[in-house]
């Protein structure tokens, strides 16, 4: 394997050390095992080549990746950690000669803690470990819900994840209290605590949370619980213009209902992902549509808030409202929602990931449909609308990426920053959006950016590639 | 003035410098008019001695923070940014030759943008001007108050301030969505966006929240709102001991209730604050005393809550409980809570701001009130209980500080970190909590720390010995 250095280190060697550290049953270089290290759920078309030249390790414990990293430091050998692999930008895709490190075995829950609301749970636990353990006490719940509930923790924090509830919840950031987190040169500390509040120093906390594996590996993790409300409900909205749908949001959240998702659909897209799952859409009248998810704590307050969305959507022009009465009734329609990829899964050649001010979506959108108008491309939407994160699918050229497919991109990217937007909202930086970190960023606060990147990691052992080169 | 190199300046050269960038009416040096920009409101038995070789200007843009700032590089002049001044830890008092930066001048409300639910406002602004221009609508509200009005938004968000409702809200963080900041290098950068999610790159804009002006001086703004509930309860509820009365709050709020505000005081507190005021407090009974602020969108829903709190706090052998109905009794509950330091002013040493888990707080009381007994002090607590973070009286002894204080003062802090604590809840760093730094954090952390504030600012010319030397 070559190194940072550019300098043949033999594999056995590497492997020997790794095995001294990790014990034999945990280390591999066998590329038939290893096939499921190399990728994440980027769109094939634009994932970078993973190198082969790896090996994989799975350490037990937050003290066997310190040795890792410290042996990494000597060799200068890059350390790719490794979640769940359910990012969608190539964050985790070695593309140099690298020890891939995988969390997977520090997959415990640690302490469910009441009186806090808290819960510490070991970093490479999945959404799926976390949900089944709060299934059993059914009294707090945790809100962030990236789509993939093979996503493990640990990634999770380190993408700083969306998702669906962001309108209520927000993002990952809000909830994380505390990391257990090995530095990049082998040091283990804890960042933060079970408080509400602390101001003292500066916050490492928050320069880890998305920081996409390039400042620490994030071994434990401490999340804060809500109560949980005993009643939701789910609404389906169409409209015949986008710009309807939009302008009827805003006057929701101000009129203080906040629906944990209000998510937005080109009704082609809906109808098109119900048939793949042989289903049917239940709405037919208009060309877009929004689904809205509430929770209330009481039957009453649900109620009362259903009325109030479906009165303020008829004020903007809705031409059908349901309300999902049953839970079957709801879980068809996410159902649906959650499928909305699966007819177009083949031939997306890359589903944006863009942020602009919730206000300016309309004017995003048409700004988007011209520029699919000129270069031919069918540009589908769906996304987080009241969060004004967009989904963009670029279509694929039959099956491959479309020869104005960077210009295509480069100029919705600089639509959306027109508006004040950002280039990814809650996918991440990674590998396959580093490239036009310049069009959003100075070049001080790049400079800054790779400063601190080197304060943390002063030979950038840690993930190479990702972020920032 | 001597500069960071320890050269002598000669001041009238600096201030004709200052006068061509500001214009020669925003610069000071007369003594006389300078005094009221040296301190803040840091308690005056441990505020640090101002250096009064400095010099006030009052720039009125960005641009020409930019200028002075480049000059100050230039000269390696350090620069103290100063919001209203109304900080405990000593953060703006000058300890060397300084230019001192007021951003008053920058304090006009720039947009209320009612569709995205935010508001962009000048960092010298004031909470109050803040809560003027939102009073004129009435539909949208800003929840973190610090308890001064007279304190500065850029300064609020520069120290990540807290106050009583951080319960239901949280802190300052949570609700800044974009800076406009002028870099210490004196680049103007905007960062964030009126975005709910934005994961391209590494955060900067969390890294400037709490930075306490030593990594870029903020000169806008934007902050997010919410829409306001329209009820409002107070509820006074006493108990016979500080651990019945902690023990009740986590059960409210995995009940779903979560109050804007729990407030905790010793009764003696409150019965000596509202004597001072010339009124009473009205619960006799019992030593301690919890103060619920609850918001509700509807009368019923503030009946259900009020209802609900006292029938768990009554499972918790509450010995009284007065629901405050109309608003003169709230306002007066209110008044006397915020009067908690009035009696004791002329004799705190020091009030400590130090945060534990909520569920420690009991154990952490029985500590301290242990730790008081060893050395002789009377030590009075109140605080945000349901955030852990509690202020502890450090009494004086007649007017100067006790012999012990230093000593007694670690033994609290270190009470603190044993239940995973911090020292500093929401006052911050400043120059008087720096000096326990590393009690808090490991060496490698401190080194980041440094490293981060050197990428920042390589001549460190931006407020020099706060947070880290």
């Amino acid at each position: 394997m070559s190194n940072k250095k550019g300098e043949i280190t033999l594999k056995s060697e590497i492997i020997e050390s790794l095995k001294n550290i990790v014990g034999r049953d945990w280390i591999t270089d066998d590329l038939s095992k290893m096939q499921r290290y190399l990728y994440d759920e980027t769109e094939p078309l634009l994932r970078p080549e993973a190198c082969k030249d790896c090996v994989v390790v799975k350490p037990g414990s937050a003290e066997e990746i310190s040795e890792v990293l410290k042996y990494s430091n000597k060799t200068l050998t890059p350390v790719v950690a490794r979640g769940g692999g359910t990012g969608v930008v190539g964050g985790v895709i070695p593309t140099e000669s690298s020890i891939i490190l995988s969390l997977e075995r520090l997959n415990k829950i640690v302490e469910l803690d009441e009186k806090n609301l808290m819960i510490t749970i070991e970093a490479g636990a999945t959404l799926a470990d976390l949900l089944e353990e709060l299934n059993k006490q059914d009294k707090l719940f945790f809100p962030i819900h990236p789509g993939d509930e093979g996503a493990q923790i640990g990634g999770m924090v380190a993408t700083n994840a969306g998702g669906t509830k962001a309108v209520k919840h927000g993002i990952m950031r809000n909830h994380v209290k505390a990391l257990e987190v090995v530095l990049p040169t082998g040091e283990i500390v804890n960042v933060g605590g079970k408080l509400i509040k602390n101001n003292m120093g500066y916050d490492l906390l928050h320069m880890l949370i998305g920081s996409e594996g390039t400042l620490g590996i994030i071994t434990k993790v401490t999340l804060k619980l809500y109560a949980k409300n005993k009643y939701n409900g789910t609404l389906l909205v169409s409209f015949d213009t986008r710009r309807e749908a939009c302008d009827a949001v805003p006057c929701i959240l101000q009129d203080g209902i906040t629906p944990l998702a209000v998510e937005y659909m080109d009704k082609v897209i809906a109808k098109n992902a119900a048939q793949q799952l042989g289903t049917k859409w239940p709405a037919n009248k208009g060309s877009v549509d929004l689904i809205f998810m509430i929770d209330e704590p009481t039957e009453d307050a649900l109620y009362a808030s259903s009325e109030k969305i479906v009165e303020i959507c008829e004020e903007h022009n809705a031409v059908d409202s349901i309300i999902a009465e049953t839970t079957k009734e709801q879980r068809n329609i996410l159902a649906i929602r959650s499928n909305a990829y699966g007819p177009y899964k083949d031939n997306i050649a890359d589903a944006l990931d863009i942020a602009v001010p919730p206000s300016t979506v309309p004017d995003f959108f048409d700004d988007i449909t011209a520029l699919g108008e000129k270069y031919g491309n069918h540009i589908l939407s769906l996304g987080h609308i009241a969060d004004g994160n967009i989904h963009n699918f670029i279509m694929g050229d039959n099956g491959k990426l479309p020869s104005y497919y960077e210009k295509l991109k480069e100029e919705m990217y600089k639509t959306a920053l027109k508006y004040g937007g950002t280039i990814t909202a809650e996918h991440g930086t990674g590998k396959t959006r580093k490239k036009h970190m310049s069009l959003q960023f100075t070049k001080r606060e790049l400079e800054i950016m790779k400063g601190i990147r080197k304060v943390f990691d002063p030979n950038e052992i840690l993930n190479p590639g990702t972020i920032i080169d």
